[in-house]
């Protein structure tokens, strides 16, 4: 009689541990020292709720200066080594947090960009997003203030788990969210800066809040991640009849369930746990990156 | 004085017309002919209610067999000439409708597809879609049964608009309905058959259809066109405690929002109108296009 082998499973794979993810809702004045302080004290309450990595909206520092073109804006630019960076650097080392620091970056005068910076846990810069889509439509004129981003799709491997950073108008395009997660993301954040056009709100505001919410959540759909989104809100009036700030900032998870989501006029700090075993099993059961078709999507790279 | 020039706009671009899409929601029994004589009558309901293109759902002849591993399933598949483009094509052109077809395809005795043929408003056969991704997975053991498409993704230029045909498993992958979107389709039809485990029902259940419609909704909101999805009903039992396909069939809009859904029982027919100007309308709203970043994609060519 043959030898009887025990066949049942080894253990599965040591998951990394769950980290808790936070995003930071507010609303912004025209004065940055203000909006900093403020962004420092949401920084300080998601700390105390227990947040680890915690995400900062879109230019946080200023009004959403690019509804129109004015050369002196550019002045609200300031390199990683400015004010913003460092201040929440210290806040990152102090409440042993990552910080997610959105920021009108300026390397001198002949290039700006929309960035973010991810700090780590000691306060350590462990490197730059550059937002790699850029806009420019009425109201959203960004293509005069920022360059496109020249370090493409990244992913930082922070204290506490893989994180990766898009910008806004980056969550319409599902190549950007692909290829992160294919850089191992646990976690996409979406730092943003999108409202609703005073005209069109009745008849298309509603429309526009889910389009937006339904278009990231497919992202962790897609890729079998978390996604956290962290708006302003507010109505700014720079051009026109300016801009309402729908906020609705969320976190959702690998089948694109919200786990956390504010209102379009609340500030404050959502959090929801980020865990990797989770995601692992997610992929067993929907195995999508097993499957992609990599022999057929030259066409991605066509206009 | 100058010359003052009258700079109001020229009108638009001629839009091409609007057209009517259907989705035929159905069970199948175990029975071939019987499922063909039942599609066929969907169809007509379909074209008596106004719709001029119409999907069924994948594999609509047979059960879903891919629930387990047996050679004799193979005596299912047949070529694009066989009866069930060729008896759909006699409905298409009596009824003066383009029919999305899916068939089991066998090429010879070396290569068998999971295939949808596009048939015009003429009868004749546009051409056919190989399905890309082949899941396999508990009860969805497809790559027994077919080789992975080798024609790549496909519009087909309809009688009455641009068609994107992709299948099932296709549908959680961005990369797909992006490159059928670039090829130029207003619409992307996803024939499917995806259900429900009935162990896992009560705890997933909903998780999972909210999801499978999320993903899709995503797809012609990324890409600015319309999303309709054909699924079956019905509890098939070939292994195990089978799968509960769970219908909820969809048409959806430019913004993922619903045009016309049905349940998880019911069999029918829904239309929803397709208005190309309305595609232009959102894709100038929302030019995500202009700003694809395909110098910085090529991380999605690996895995």
């Amino acid at each position: 009689m043959p030898q009887i082998l025990d066949l049942s499973p080894a253990p599965l794979a040591q998951a990394r541990p769950p980290f808790v993810a936070g995003v930071v809702q507010m609303g912004m004045t025209a004065n940055p020292a203000e909006n900093l302080t403020k962004a420092v004290a949401l920084l300080h309450q998601a700390a105390d709720e227990g947040a680890q990595v915690v995400c900062l909206p879109e230019l946080f520092r200023t009004p959403y200066f690019c509804q129109h073109l004015n050369p002196a804006y550019f002045d609200y630019a300031e390199p990683v080594t400015g004010d913003t960076v460092t201040t929440l650097a210290g806040v990152a080392k102090q409440r042993k947090i990552v910080v997610i620091a959105p920021f009108y970056e300026r390397v001198d005068s002949r290039l700006t960009y929309n960035s973010a910076a991810v700090i780590d846990a000691d306060g350590s810069v462990l490197g730059i997003y550059r937002k790699m889509h850029i806009p420019h439509d009425p109201l959203f004129e960004e293509k005069y203030y920022f360059a496109q981003g020249d370090l493409g799709f990244k992913v930082f491997h922070t204290n506490y788990g893989n994180v990766g950073v898009l910008i806004c108008w980056d969550q319409w395009f599902p190549e950007a969210a692909r290829a992160t997660a294919l850089l191992g993301a646990d976690i996409i954040f979406y730092p943003t800066a999108i409202g609703w056009q005073p005209a069109e709100k009745e008849q298309f505001g509603e429309l526009q809040r889910r389009s937006w919410r339904i278009a990231q959540q497919a992202h962790g759909i897609h890729n079998r991640c978390v996604i956290a989104a962290a708006n302003r809100i507010g109505l700014e009036v720079l051009s026109g009849d300016g801009i309402e700030f729908f906020g609705n900032s969320f976190i959702s998870g690998c089948y694109g369930e919200l786990l956390a989501s504010l209102d379009h006029t609340t500030e404050g700090v959502i959090t929801a746990t980020v865990t990797p075993a989770t995601i692992e099993q997610s992929r067993r059961w929907w195995p999508h990156f097993r499957d992609r078709r990599t022999d057929a999507y030259t066409g991605l790279l066509q206009r």
